[in-house]
This record gives structure tokens, C-alpha cells and sequence, in this order.
């Protein structure tokens, strides 16, 4: 079986909403790798309360919080592999990335109700920090894209 | 008393998750003019729920969010003003815009249960395209800024 991404994040890191598996009550985005490993891809349903101005869209801010979930965990897979890291098994956590900053287009309207695909694909690393090109589509029409620059957490010393 | 932005939009167009007067169980953003009029203004205590990876920090999705509705309502605002727009009674309803593209710069964790400014300044407008800048801030310091690209929803014809 497939571990996500976000399951493998050390659990003192797992508290967000929209995808830490220690949120008592959030979204839970799974990230994974592709069949072909070559990019990162989730499918998610968001609940039609997500509605925006328009009904039967969904809203700008879902959009962006999904596309920011997946960017950093797909950043985050991206440097782990540069390292080896096995992501069959949860032996070691994963690093965690927090997002510096996020340019999303809306290109058309995203509907409500449907299994929306993301999509990442790496750009570069340059230390610390990952650009992740990412995509957001529904019915296999790209409804918004974004390029993310994620950068690694370092853990504070005791 | 003042009237906030997104309730001087048309009630069809009242349905968004983060900001419509509509929805039956939304975010509600409530977006103003700031006391000078020179740029806009909203207030927002966000529910700890919302936390990110590290506990204590707001996920990056709220703050997307809370950007983006500020955003839209303020862009809808200063393209109004420019028609001489009475926001001071619902006489008529304010022009609905749509996010074309929001880039965000996190530039500090936002802290949760504290209380949030977003602030909005016009850079320019052109036909039915206006650019804001925006600024997301806590305890009077900047947590996170962006730009928006919005544009004027355009009444479909019947």
C-alpha cells in the first residue's frame, strides 16, 4: 500500500488543517507519488459548502489552500528523494517544507462536486529551498496552475 | 453605520465560502473603506482550528483565502469609486470581480487567535482589470503580502 506524503511527516508537524494527519477534525490531503514517479499527484472532492461567489464553483481560497497543501508535500518529496529517502516504509520522517510563496492563475471556473486532480512537477532545488510547478484540473481541463517556493524547516536546537 | 463591500453585492453572486452574505454557513470577511479612504480594510479573528503543520500558526490555505476575498471585494471597490459609487447606502449593487491571479509572499508565521489586518491599495486599473496590492498583518507586523489580478464579472445575457 501507498504511504501519502503527509503520512510521513514527523507527528509534532502534522497539526494542518488542510492536510496533517494529527488534525482532529481537517481536510486531510493525501499527496503521492505518480505511477511513473516522475511528478506528484492527490484527487480530492471538496464538499459543496465550498462554494464561491457563483454557485456550483468552487472558491478561490480552496483552491489556493489545496495547491498549497499539495506544493509543500510535493517540495518535500522532491528533496527527500535527492536523498534517498524510502517512501515505502515509515522508517524516517520526511522533511517539511513551508511555503515562502505561492503564484496561483485562475484560468476558468473550478465546478463543485467533482474529483479535482492536482498535480506537481519539480522545478528546482537550490538548497534549502524547492520551486514546484503545480496544476489543479477537473474533467482533465486545467482549472487553475501555480508555482510554489517551498523551503525545508529546519528543526530549532534544543 | 458602515456597509461592508461584499454585502453591497448582488445577492446571486452572494454565495462564496469565504465572504457572501449568502452562504448559509461561511467565513463572512466583511471588507471597508479604511477612516482616510485611501486604501480598504478588514478584521478577522480566524477559528484555532485552522492551524498549520506547527501548532500556533495559521495554515497557508487561510491565509490564501482571507487574501483573496479581501482582494476581490477591494478590487471591486476602487473600480466603483471610480464611478462615483454611493457605498453608503444599498441603492445599487457593487461590480462582482473574480481572482485572474493572486501571488502571495509569506514572510512570517501569522499567529492563531490573534486578531488580523488585511489591508488593500490600488495599483491600477485598466478596462475591467484591477491590480491591488494587499498585506495580511498581526500585532502591527506584516505576516504576508500579495498582489491580485481581479476582473469584472460581466452579467451573462439572458
Amino acid at each position: 500500500m501507498r504511504i501519502a506524503f503527509q503520512d510521513l511527516y514527523a507527528p509534532e508537524l502534522s497539526h494542518c488543517y488542510g492536510c496533517g494527519s494529527n488534525h482532529p477534525d481537517g481536510q486531510y490531503l493525501k499527496s503521492y507519488w505518480s505511477e511513473d514517479q516522475q511528478y506528484t499527484i492527490a484527487h480530492v472532492i471538496p464538499d459543496s459548502i465550498y462554494t464561491g461567489g457563483i454557485p456550483d464553483h468552487l472558491y478561490g481560497g480552496m483552491i489556493a489552500s489545496l495547491l498549497d497543501c499539495h506544493g509543500t508535500a510535493s517540495a518535500a518529496a522532491f528533496l527527500a528523494r535527492t536523498m534517498h529517502f524510502d517512501f515505502s516504509q515509515r522508517l524516517n520522517t520526511l522533511p517539511r517544507c513551508v511555503t515562502a510563496g505561492l503564484q496561483i492563475n485562475f484560468i476558468q471556473p473550478t465546478p463543485l462536486e467533482a474529483t479535482l486532480e492536482l498535480r506537481g512537477r519539480l522545478i528546482e532545488i537550490e538548497g534549502r529551498k524547492i520551486k514546484v510547478a503545480l496544476s489543479l484540473s477537473a474533467h482533465d481541463m486545467i482549472c487553475a496552475n501555480a508555482e510554489i517556493l517551498a523551503v525545508q524547516l529546519v528543526k530549532p536546537h534544543h
